[in-house]
């Protein structure tokens, strides 16, 4: 078991999941492309999708980078709780977007601390 | 030859390109920046872009991914359906945005394909 | 000292940083979440951190792949114009939009470089 490829494949699945929801939300709500405004719930599932791409973009390198310094299993288990927070931003920002700082932060953190295991682990090692 | 990493080259070169077409757009139907709005053309080119960013973004880890558990041809091979695939999805989108289905599908099913290897390949391997 | 790794490590953190800019733009000009409109100061630097973005995706993946092929030394000092060049950008823009040219040609080049060291690289050794 390779436990860092494995917790990367399943954000970028989880990505492709919410950009399945878009194109969901597009025909439930009637919002046809290339227009992304024009009803709530679309705009919402939107906005999910748009701001796990501006995280992961951050995220991958962070993780792929810290991998090379630190034991996988380490690596892996922040990874997973990215995953988790994200999950909960997705079903607290589509009920109601003023809700989804837990999810942020349970997202965010991880990314902030792999990034800095990343960067010690290539000044130190 | 080192097949991955010349299709992943290959892949950030497209891209660039549609970037660069779109900067050449905004001369043409006069869509001065910031604004993306203000001519169907120009539209229909950001458009290409910002979903080819959208779908490097899962392409590209799944690519160098899937290379660490299977043979480098293979993945090279998928790598290069995308790359058609999305010349056509530009060529499509541009002359006609409904027309873009087969373009889409041929980006989008490597994607797919590519992940599922670097999933399987990280649990079983 | 891993060099590579450590200006990947650094484009993502200010990458973050602007997303931080952005976050606090919308705090002082008034612009609430999920508008990305309304005020000057907040759109330049909204556009700061979208192109930055944008241009990302591109680099990290031609950094790490010339890294494979090229002295880490080399590519992490043109690693390092990516970043002197995105400081210029982001202070330039946010001042007078129409004073991007240096910044942006500053981390342009350095991508573009890159991708043809990786693409070299890959395919002569």
């Amino acid at each position: 078991m390779h436990y860092v490829e494995i917790i990367t494949a399943l954000v970028v699945l989880q990505y492709l999941f919410f950009i399945y929801q878009v194109g969901r939300a597009r025909g439930r709500y009637g919002v046809k492309a290339p227009a992304v405004t024009g009803h709530e719930g679309f705009e919402r599932m939107y906005r999910v999708q748009m701001n796990t791409l501006e995280l992961m973009v951050a995220l991958v390198p962070s993780l792929l980078i810290a991998a090379r310094f630190w034991p996988a299993e380490w690596v892996a288990a922040i990874g997973a709780v990215y995953l988790i927070g994200r999950f909960i931003y997705w079903r607290a920002y589509f009920g109601n977007p003023s809700s989804r700082g837990l999810g942020f932060g349970l997202s965010m953190l991880p990314v902030l601390v792999l990034l800095l295991m990343a960067l010690a682990g290539a000044i130190l090692r």
